[in-house]
């Protein structure tokens, strides 16, 4: 039985009696719309703890003023249902009044790893991002605390958060789940044309065959970007907004690839702004296992 | 027996065993050079809790570049020895390379509060504060934390960190200790000399006095502060910095007082720049118990 919380206190009570008890406390933070992507993290929480909360907030700190914060969808009940069956203790479900019901006096920002990739294109975002997160991580106190791989960039900077403010979490990043023809799922997705989705295959083709080249040898980052960037253009209707090749989780710009870095891109359609990325290990590489 | 801790890691470890054992835990955070103020805070940590930590960290971020960062007194042994017949349990001593390995990605950034009094004259040092005191109660996660109301601004300004972040902590505000003349206890008194501690009296004095003035019923700011900078300037050499009377906890100066307000002044002697205050209890006062 799936149990959904709307205030902070009575959040903080339940799991402070879990805590005592020494139950081990998962978090998946979300802004609901779930999909698979979204379950395969809850899966991932429900098999390494005892209790796990999946926060559903849509946090409007984290879209810009032009962004989709009205239209995001939004469906409790449905989210409700996709957790019910897979054991889900409990959702937790505030209201943005219940999280910030003063103005903010100490605000966070991020620094350089907030400047490069989407974090330029929207400015702002990951201070929203970092501000629920440190709010969500001091009321649930989860042991884990789980993130896709798809924001690769948010993933990085809420690693760096926790090492930065001591929480005493760890952080898990979970692969990108994709449909079977490889778009990697997104809550977005919903918002594509029917052609723009057949289109949208191209992102993680794109991407792949990158990577091929990267395999057989190439580490001229210009090189990578000049193929993803044919590659798109040749197939899709949308406008390629980003294509990028950094070092992760350090997010410098790798010119020519040494260490761990990932090819990311982000893709401008009607009415739906995709992004997606690759991690590659760099020394380490083994063909075999070749994401992080 | 009092144990010195200086990692992150080792304090986390054991504190983890005390919270697990359902006992419970008081910090204490000092920047050492411990005084009466401090001990007094120290023993109501005591007296409330199973746990007591003490953390002795000069926090260079809450330094501008002209303060006195490099001359602040250390002396951890001298510390130690005060703390151990009281029974403290733990001091937390980590090196600035221990709190601070890597530059920090994310910021704290305080607003409106740090904007006037102490912060105005101190540009980023409740930054600096409030960045520090966030990774002590991540570290820590004391249930009861104690401050000096003799940084009232600090004071505030933690309890609206507590309520934005959400901290599963509660903040206790110390009464100011005073030596036997009324002088606030402070690290920084001994910069004094003879005859600027033979005046420095007159600023709890000043304060005393505008205070009998309210109780007479003057609610005028101007009138107060211009009480106190008469006294001030016909007893003292040092310069009189500020005076200033502001709603408490709110920090909104009050030009007519209504609620609660603290009356807040600095002085700046040859070496030592001293703060003191008073909170006066608005609508609610009672003459036999006026500080909050």
């Amino acid at each position: 039985m799936t149990q959904r919380i709307t205030t902070i206190q009575e959040m903080k009570t339940i799991l402070r009696t879990f805590k005592q008890a020494q139950k081990q406390v998962g978090l998946v933070p979300t802004m609901g719309a779930l999909h698979d992507g979204h379950l395969t993290m809850v899966n991932a929480s429900l098999k390494d703890n005892d209790i796990t909360v999946v926060s559903v907030f849509v946090n409007p700190l984290q879209f810009g003023p032009n962004e989709d914060f009205d239209a995001y969808p939004r469906d409790i009940d449905s989210d409700q249902a996709k957790l019910e069956p897979l054991g889900v203790d409990y959702i937790f479900y505030p209201s943005v009044e219940e999280m910030y019901p003063d103005p903010l006096a100490i605000s966070l920002k991020v620094n350089r790893m907030a400047d490069v990739l989407e974090g330029a294109k929207r400015p702002g975002h990951f201070d929203g991002v970092v501000t629920v997160v440190n709010k969500l991580f001091n009321i649930i106190r989860p042991d884990f605390a789980y993130f896709g791989k798809k924001d690769a960039q948010q993933l990085a900077i809420i690693e760096k958060m926790v090492a930065d403010f001591n929480h005493p979490v760890s952080i898990i990043g979970v692969d990108t789940i994709r449909e079977s023809d490889g778009l990697a799922k997104s809550s977005r997705n919903v918002y594509l044309t029917e052609k723009e989705r057949q289109e949208a295959v191209h992102l993680y083709q794109s991407l792949i065959t990158a990577k091929a080249r990267y395999d057989a040898g190439e580490r001229n980052s210009a090189v990578l970007m000049n193929t993803i960037n044919t590659h798109l253009t040749e197939n899709i209707s949308g406008e390629v907004e980003d294509i990028a090749v950094y070092s992760y989780p350090e997010l410098v710009e790798q010119p020519q690839i040494t260490g761990q870095i990932f090819i990311s891109l982000a893709v401008k359609f009607s009415k739906a702004r995709l992004i997606d990325n690759i991690i590659i290990k760099g020394d380490s590489y083994d063909s075999n296992n070749d994401e992080r």
